[in-house]
């Protein structure tokens, strides 16, 4: 959990959460060490037991709960570890209770008796941690303290595998809580609180936001954004959607990012390109949304611009260049289609193979030698459209981007060669970029198609991956 | 399911609505007959099935589930009982799978695979049926209709015992869904939508309200009425609570709704009574948070009005006259305390027996006549100190609302012989009421021993019931 | 001032008011006896002196205006007429100051002492009050006290005929504040608060609302309710119109008000029945928004329902009955036209006269007899059209309603004998209403032709005028 | 007016304005030319006697009006000057019907008669083409349209002499709308829309805004921003103040808006400083509402936070350079006070004269140089007081902001020589900044003394101006 949140939460919990303490200073005693030392650990593990065993009733016992959390947000790294590893190691599932709860189930005599049974059996698989965490709500901002726990419990997992359960039980909890049907969808433009707008400038995760102008330009009158909130985080966005309303296909991100273009009539546009779509919480992580923000705001804008006529996005390709070096290193028989060779041989020095192929691509003025450009251009078009609709493992496709959208229901629309110019653009993918298509009356069948291990493209891109 | 409900989903959901019924008309073909004969009860099981399955991705299979929902509320009553009934019978808990996956957990090796066969057990415990209904969510008010469908399971329940699970599978999720950390507390004055004031007067419980006077009386400058709301059903209240800020502790709810009164300075008051707590929703019933909006809202209270020093309840005594009518049936020689059957000697034609008491509260008069009310009023009192403080089953109090201030931490505070005069009133308990005092620093206290089946009460209510 | 407001007005200010009192108090000594008998009169004019002097500095001279119109409201009755008389014969017009101003603009030599001649001449016809009326803007709900300070001035005018003239410079003063161009039209429906709603019942003007179920059935979805409101006034109705949307032009307002009627889907009406304005606060008579009133809800019906095709009223016909027992009275020759007569003579008794027809509606049965209704009525509506389409008085409708509709450019559209059968109609225009149309494209010219003394009707309406 | 707005007004005004301009269009023919040529302005001006006249009824002649304020965006500067030519020459004030009203008024033979004949005087000292421009409200942003056609009135002033007039006239309507008593104050934080705090920054005046950094800092927890808006203007801030909470009184405007300060707690300060006032509208010069903002700004300050017990600004002293050169230049015999000379005498070559001094400021290090600037300082803060507090035209203080504050009541409290080392600080006052001081109980006694032509300042100011 970051300082500012913990800061943020002091400062706002209020008299409320004084009283709180108050109730709860009472009865915990010295507040703990911020490294939480083996004794702490021990008053804390008491302290937690008092408060699983719901004594002075369930709003006291709420008040406790939320005293341990307020404590938790005290500690520094190190004690926060060790109060997660007091949660992992001693409230985790109780097995022999399971077992016996198991037992008692078979041998319910009747429907009344078999009913209590399988509620206790239900409950013996909530860990007590769980059903600890699970009284933070009543915290101000408690929500949010729990998803930012969980961000906690993600960062520290690698060194602690011990938490890899405790985050898993933990993020069922928090995807019944952030169930889709719970969330608001909302639109957010350059009238949007200056607090919020600055959290889309840390959370894009797409195409970096480089300045409150470049903001700007991305909410003008011809752009949408959309995020999903939750009613108990009303201040912190889950995840938000960057949209360009234009003529055509967009095939350049460049291009829809420059601040000194001028915005378009929206009701004039034919098509909604979404070009960045962000995750803002890294306590939701594994709970999805990012499949209902696409089909909600794909409606909404339906329903604002009756003139839209399609639904795409312009999406990187993050994971081609891995795979490329690795198809290089294998130098493979048929790295080049026919005629391919022959294009090059006049471009590249030496004998036309992968690794010269290769070689020709870290010429840091390839793409400014129109010939050499083209014909380097022709070969990567191929093998991504070949990368992106038939090579895959287990099934899925290898890139992750295209299977969050093919799994979506949308199809391998255009490949842009030119589309991400960026270092990080020609990093990832040499700067192409890929349109994903959402045709509403086709994302049930691709869909479908897809969950049977087919990738549907564009004929054109089919046609470009059999080559 | 109510008819308006019915009626406002169908005309707000609008064009969402209606993309979603086209989505899956085509896919479910004709609508159901409003009664659901035989044959479409298989053809709505057979959907149910698709739906489980998943088919066509999240999105779409939430679209169906919504379909469905929207099914539910174009039947009529028969028709509504065959579809619970379908989701009863034949989507209930598998106990196949679930002794599969018992097994599977007894065999699980290592930790991680311990941790799925935990993450499948699970799941198995959820039947079918809830697993449907949770995607209502999508709905728009799908969480309402989900509320109310549980309303008409536990209407249902007496003819159809089956339902009975299926009602008590749904309160759990239901529970979760309103855990008392999601909702929010508002309050309601005179200046709230129209719409949500007539809402207070269909639901209030305990003293009824005549009209939009008496409704705005109580809404005046110097009452409070508080309640809490789910962020999902934001114009429909889940439960509330009026209170009168007063000086002293109020004895007679007449007085409090008197509609000529003239409003007291708020500022001024002492005592803060709350006289009237309401449950708005009958398919929550088994889902608590009743005590929550007490301390919340004496939270409140205190805040805006540090002048406020004592928080009590007045309250009506519904179990009183059963157990008196059972008491006078069963001529316990301790009918009357020491003196009292000299002081009734003079009032009482013939001897003073429990039946000739209990008749003379029959005259139509008793509370005109100052020497005879007075006299059947201190042991009525004396009683009712009895009733309330000793008399016990299974080691909780005996009236229903006893049990709940009790079980809160509150202390019985005192006893009103003319608290409440109204016909009701009389018939109830000869028209005693009693306050509930919630003493802050003591209702942690009074919640333990009272959990150990000691019912506190002030000194005064102690020693009456001892006589 | 009401009582109400004045309670609510000591009730909301708080704070700063109580600073704003503070500060005065100080200066102005004991505060003023409650019918300001001469001497605290006489002391209320040196303050109101100091006032207008501007000592202290503009914010103290508010502060102290302040104080002075709290004064005001604590004074009673006969104290308020005696500080509007101070006010009336003290701080009228100055008329010498006003001579020399002429004089001094009449002698300024060049541009720049002409422009500052004529803006002390324009200071110069400001009264004294007025100026010290337009502090109490800094008020707590200023703008409503100096509205309702006027409403006193026109009640009391009567009696007190020094007040026209001050009541007639508030008019020109508030007439600026409320420009059409500063209010805001909200519509009002069920969701609005209470408090407003309250108000509507209290000032609606025509057809008296009776209940709540009245008023929630006038808020239904097939109905609309349109209020101006300004910006310092936001719980304050200045004026609103209800409408009906129906197929056909509505010709009964018994029909419209039925509470056992089903609402209509208001996507299928192609008639916007604009059926009560009522105008709500007394202290803006006449300013007028009437006819913004009516073409802003117009606008705005037709962007939400295209589907509308007409505007229409339906409207009482006030003066028809006294011009009708005129008419009677003077006993013309022209009062039957050709037939009726004849038609009239079984169904009257003796000789068909005008007394004798005014005679006939005398009866309490009239409308119960078939053949003599429509005799009668035949002869009543052919007078009405007549009435409202010929009669004038220097150029301008007779009747008050339909004053109002023609000089806003709608046109006598049709008659409706049983329009109106309350006791109130009945007696108004023996149950007779009228639709006056607004037709877009004729409003202008329907205008411009009423301004010239001609009244604009249906083909049928003017036919049956010229009978 | 600048693009921006006119774009802007051109994107929002929607539909209503659509079917205006509708309305119109086909009443004034073809738009005109953009530069408004001869043959135009002709034709402008008939439309605008057919909108005097008031054909058509009120509301056609609103949009007609509106119809105009169109036209006038869609000219380039040439073309609005000319319209503006157009209004002030044919549209000003009518001697001749002035001088006849006049007449009227003098023949009036009675009350009534008086009452006519002043309304009508009143009328005739309206010019026309204010009655024109004030039908603009109708106009959606129609209020903003007119404060920024006064401030294009105002820039082209000094070109066009002419536009004086029209331009006080307007300033006159917009006083009467901008009254305080209608304007809405409301605090500006982080969380207000981006797109209002974009215009902070844009308008700030005194302290520029270096970045959106600058800004959060500016509005961090122990700083305040308020600012005034207009019900019609809800999105334009009319003025705002900065205020910092601290302990003490600030001597430093670099310390007070150092990025990388630690807020404090606001509850802990006792000071608030006014570090900044800055007025939005350039269109509203000439109408005040700088003294109220400080008032109830204090005020709210004072009911959030009692902990405060001073409030003061820290300014800037615009004029002090200006005096200082005019000053030197008249080389009095009084500029140095007595044991200055010798002070001085060893950090500046040659003989200390006041061009000595003044040259002596010209060296880039004197602020480096202890002695030096030790030395320069005492000299600088003692002028600097004597020209706040004892150099006066024609009553008042020379310089700007002192003039503001003490008509204001404040007083001159402390000088500080190291206030603001920016280069503008440097420039305008050697870096002296000033605190004005206001006392609640003393405001009054200020303004008063100030009025009489006396400066209040602290015992120390005082001190130093005699010496």
């Amino acid at each position: 959990m970051n300082q500012t949140l913990a800061a943020s939460l002091l400062d706002r919990i209020g008299r409320a959460f004084r009283d709180v303490t108050q109730t709860a200073r009472s009865w915990r005693g010295a507040p703990y060490r911020e490294d939480l030392p083996e004794q702490d650990a021990e008053r804390l593990s008491e302290q937690i037991d008092l408060c699983l065993e719901g004594k002075g009733g369930e709003v006291s016992v709420r008040a406790r709960a939320a005293a341990l959390g307020k404590a938790y947000l005290d500690l520094n790294e190190e004690g926060r570890k060790r109060f997660l590893t007091v949660l992992a190691e001693r409230y985790g599932l109780d097995r022999e209770k399971l077992a016996d709860r198991v037992e008692a189930w078979r041998r319910a005599e009747d429907v009344e008796a078999e009913a209590k049974a399988v509620a206790r059996l239900r409950d013996a698989l909530d860990p007590p941690a769980i059903r600890l965490l699970a009284q933070f709500t009543g915290l101000p901002q408690g929500v949010k303290f729990l998803v930012d726990l969980r961000a906690d419990l993600i960062r520290w997992t690698k060194d602690e595998p011990r938490f890899t359960r405790l985050s898993e039980e933990l993020r069922r909890v928090l995807a019944g809580w952030f169930d889709v049907g719970f969330l608001n969808l909302e639109r957010i433009t350059w009238s949007s609180p200056a607090m919020l707008l600055e959290k889309l400038v840390e959370y894009e995760a797409v195409h970096e936001i480089r300045s409150w102008k470049d903001l700007k330009n991305r909410l003008d009158s011809d752009r949408r954004c959309f995020a999903f909130f939750h009613p108990r985080m009303p201040e912190e966005p889950l995840i938000f959607v960057e949209v360009a309303l234009v003529g055509g296909m967009a095939g350049s991100v460049q291009v829809l990012l420059d601040e000194s273009r001028r915005a378009e009539d929206p009701h004039e546009a034919d098509t909604a390109i979404f070009y960045s779509i962000s995750n803002c919480q890294a306590g939701l992580a594994g709970v999805s949304f990012g499949n209902f923000l696409i089909k909600r705001v794909a409606d909404e804008l339906a329903r604002e611009l009756p003139n839209l006529k399609h639904f795409a996005t312009l999406s990187p390709i993050p994971g081609f260049r891995p795979w490329f070096d690795r198809l290089v290193a294998s130098d493979p028989p048929d790295f080049f289609a026919s005629g391919e060779r022959e294009a090059l041989a006049s471009l590249i020095e030496g004998e036309v193979t992968p690794q010269a192929f290769a070689q020709a691509l870290t010429r840091k003025d390839w793409m400014q030698v129109p010939a050499l450009r083209d014909g380097l251009q022709a070969v990567l078009s191929r093998l991504c459209a070949r990368y992106l609709t038939r090579e895959k493992d287990r099934g899925r496709a290898l890139d992750p981007v295209a299977r969050f959208h093919l799994a979506n229901g949308a199809r391998v629309e255009r490949i842009n060669p030119l589309g991400d110019t960026s270092r990080k653009g020609m990093k990832q993918a040499f700067g192409m970029m890929v349109n994903y298509r959402y045709k509403l009356e086709e994302v049930e069948a691709n869909h479908e198609a897809y969950s049977e291990g087919r990738v549907i493209a564009s004929p054109a891109v089919a046609k470009l991956a059999r080559a």
